[in-house]
């Protein structure tokens, strides 16, 4: 693969009309769009109307005009990127108090099912969670086994099965509608987080029957630092499940200031309290992007490019822990290296921006909206070069103090 | 009173200064700062600095630049205005999120303590999260029985007392120290919620040695719709309450990324998920301007408005329901009206934004640092023109689709 090879497919490229959306910091190679997304040209303008027209000059009277249904609104926006109906998928509080009410409520669904099976090394936040989710339901449990030993976990105390589609190390993607047959085979619900994989990869949860769902919208999906998470639930499971956390925007009449809870129809029984409006509004503008993708246009690129810095790694000798099969992956690709931390300063330092996932991985988002085939051929090129002079080794690239 | 005399007494107003920090629209009498506080001028540039250069240009390196200790940066600006030491409080997720992990938490403090005790009529949310918290804790349960009963409630099972200072409804205050007192001779804890005292009255929860606080900070504190809530826990039930929503940016380590779950020291325990940095740049803008507000002035003020109204409504003929003494109250006056509804749409028709609360008040607030004497003394006059003209029987006032 050469700079003009790279160039060549970046002119076939249907995608590429799209990397003008997106306000990118000249001189910079960002492979980190699978932890903070860029920011979308639409967000500012946006923004700038919800500050100083919505919130500056309508005031109150906002909420009657756009924000009482923004958590519907995005949610119905969000929706056909995970193939569920628009009803099925709400917006608001973060992925953790998502999972949080999800699992509980997993936990309440069938009283003879007392046990959440997860995987070792899921995203810890999902771990976390589902200790406190089952301290909350009496004789629940979690039971955490190693990704071989997931199928034979699943037995008829199984409540629910909680996995993360696409790995955030490693980029593994686990079979949507397989896992979620063995998760209905043992009489258990499902529940994904596609924090990983949503804008990343096609998934249809309506094709795979899946029961439950949340998704991060700050990553593939350019909402904004923080932005608000989404929850799926299955239309057939609306009356069946209730939320614990029974705040009053869930409340099937939140203005009628009744003493006792009563929850809403539908997804808006999931709402806790009010959501930030500038946090809605930034990633409405984000989202606006995504009804002019087609994510299996997305899926051929993201495997192009990883293409292009497997090549790169395997030029430079290092370890690729992520899938071969662009089927059994998400979008981005990790490579180990003992150094791995100070390989990622050294990245930095030349201006191409990856993470280092503790102890020993190098991690490189592939977002096909803006980068190109020459940005990630660039990249692969830094990469070498690092590994091939050892640039890494420079003391100053050892200073651990990043939270990325 | 006359308009003169309310331009003498804004003549020599010291809060008056602060009233060019907000943009005002042109024309409108906003007295509804306790539901939605009004914009300040420093919003904008700062969301616009977090979303183009935080955001836009560095990216993922922002979380080292200031993103990442925003939950305990703003907490320490919002301490001072309840008494709180700087590390006693956080800014991040909703009030009704706060309320649900501090009440679970005071629930399992004391295994012999079983029961909250709430006041029927407190906000719904309160209640309802209430009612949630002690479905999570085995043999737990809350009464809610009436202000008058309130001290008989409290016995050798009550767990906690949530109170809310301020009556959203009738703006009437709660003793902050002697029912904080009374909790504690009971053995209790106390959880109080000050969404609606919070930049309205002064509050020392110090002096108080109040347990527990949450509050909102989209109403007196101007953050922003839906604004991120704080929570305030004693520095000395620091180590002996845990947070059951136990998301990743609670844990000791939350880069570490191990699958067991250990929570921080101090108040970070009490984060969960990933806060929106956008809320949270808009918010700490709002919470610069609080640095330079004396609360007794507000204090002072905010009496001086409700007597203006206070004599309007009573030369209107207007039962008012809040309390005459102002240390008994906070900062909105409200009045009672059989068609309050289309009372409070009449005067939206002549400017005058106040609100409506089921079944029959109408409610206005009273935000000192942005309202003039003239301000009010002018709503009073159209409030009085209203009820004397009969102005509110229009048929196009009565339709109900309001969600103020």
């Amino acid at each position: 693969m050469t700079r003009d090879d790279a160039r060549a497919l970046d002119r076939t490229d249907p995608l590429a009309r799209l990397r003008d959306r997106f306000a990118l910091p000249d001189g910079l190679l960002y492979l980190d769009g699978n932890s903070l997304g860029v920011l979308p040209r639409a967000v500012a303008p946006a923004l700038a109307d919800t500050v100083q027209r919505q919130w500056g000059e309508r005031l109150i009277r906002s909420w009657n005009e756009g924000w009482i249904d923004a958590p519907q609104r995005l949610g119905a926006k969000i929706a056909p990127l995970i193939g569920a109906a628009a009803d099925e998928v709400i917006v608001g509080d973060t992925t953790s108090t998502h999972l949080f009410k999800a699992l509980v409520a997993a936990l309440r669904h069938d009283p003879a099912r007392r046990t959440i099976v997860s995987e070792a090394g899921n995203f810890p936040t999902d771990l976390h969670i589902a200790e406190g989710a089952v301290a909350c339901v009496e004789g629940a449990a979690l039971k955490v086994v190693a990704r071989a030993d997931l199928a034979a976990a699943l037995d008829d105390d199984t409540a629910v099965l909680l996995l993360t589609q696409v790995h955030y190390k490693t980029a593994e993607r686990f079979d949507l509608a397989g896992w979620t047959a063995r998760a209905h085979e043992a009489g258990a619900l499902i529940l994904w987080d596609f924090s990983h994989s949503v804008g990343a990869v096609p998934i249809d949860v309506t094709a795979a029957g899946v029961d439950l769902a949340v998704g991060c919208t700050y990553k593939y999906l350019n909402g904004g630092p923080g932005a608000p998470a989404f929850l799926y639930v299955a239309r057939r499971l609306h009356d069946a499940l209730a939320n614990p956390v029974s705040g009053w925007m869930g409340h099937a009449e939140p203005f009628a200031f009744t003493d006792a809870y009563r929850p809403a129809a539908g997804m808006k029984r999931w709402l806790v309290g009010t959501p930030s409006i500038l946090a809605m509004a930034s990633l409405e503008a984000a989202l606006a992007i995504w009804a002019e993708v087609d994510l299996t246009q997305v899926a051929a690129k993201s495997a192009a490019l990883f293409a292009i810095l497997a090549t790169a790694g395997a030029a430079a000798g290092l370890p690729c822990v992520s899938p071969a099969d662009p089927a059994q992956r998400g979008s981005h690709i990790s490579f180990r290296h003992p150094h791995a931390y100070e390989v990622t300063q050294a990245l930095i330092a030349r201006g191409v921006i990856g993470d280092f996932r503790a102890p020993d991985v190098l991690r490189l988002g592939l977002t096909p909206l803006y980068l190109s085939h020459e940005d990630v051929w660039q990249a692969g090129e830094h990469l070498r070069a690092v590994i091939a002079t050892e640039a890494w080794r420079n003391p100053a690239y050892a200073d651990r103090n990043a939270v990325t």
